[in-house]
């Protein structure tokens, strides 16, 4: 494939590697949200995360946990916001997980805040249609 | 404990619950980004993603994958942001995955826009901080 990742993966671009394994590799964003912003991604081509074999998930979510809690004393981070673009927004077509480092009042509150309400009976509906998807 | 979903996994407090097993329950967020809002949590107390066991990640990742699927055809999905704040922006202190339904031209690119930039060899200098962590 010729998305970045893969990319990266054979080494034909140059990525601020941080780890790397048979199995995942992560490395800086480029354009941190914050500095210290990592994507964590299989080394196989995954298209988004609907498509990650069950065999990745252990690799792949422990490999965000140990960036996560590495960015604590690497960056000073209080938190952290791990987040994954399925398809819409996700601008590089091979899977990653974006783990930035958080600290209260870094004004970061953009994405959770324009928040809308159900109407009355309306979140039941929804329940409902998404329930008989998963039977 | 006395937190929203161990109410919710216990019974105790009402809620329009999508899915449950005996690892993982997901309901939908009250006040969601968009309606079809998806909330994935392991049953068991656990406070964020850097304490999930690693017995828990194929079935917490199961799960969002599952409810990520059904939002395609229940409320007509292109994509999905799938997402978890560990501490900083978490308001309920027991790990939930956001499913989030996501269209294009939904209007929902406030998290990822504000982005910054690093100064030359600041970049390499917290890859080099980060994978101190790491070894």
């Amino acid at each position: 494939m010729t998305d970045i990742v893969c990319q990266i993966v054979r080494d034909e671009i140059e990525a601020a590697v941080v780890l790397r394994d048979e199995q995942v590799v992560a490395f800086l964003d480029h354009h941190p949200v914050f500095k210290g912003h990592v994507l964590v991604s299989p080394v196989q081509h995954v298209d988004t995360l609907l498509e990650l074999p069950t065999a990745l998930m252990v690799p792949l979510m422990s490999a965000a946990q140990r960036v996560a809690r590495a960015l604590g004393e690497a960056v000073g981070a209080q938190g952290t916001f791990v987040a994954v673009n399925n398809v819409v927004s996700q601008s590089v077509p091979h899977l990653h997980v974006h783990v930035v480092p958080r600290s209260k009042g870094d004004g970061l509150r953009g994405f959770f805040w324009p928040r809308t309400r159900y109407a009355d009976g309306e979140m039941a509906a929804y329940a409902e249609l998404i329930r008989e998807r998963l039977a």
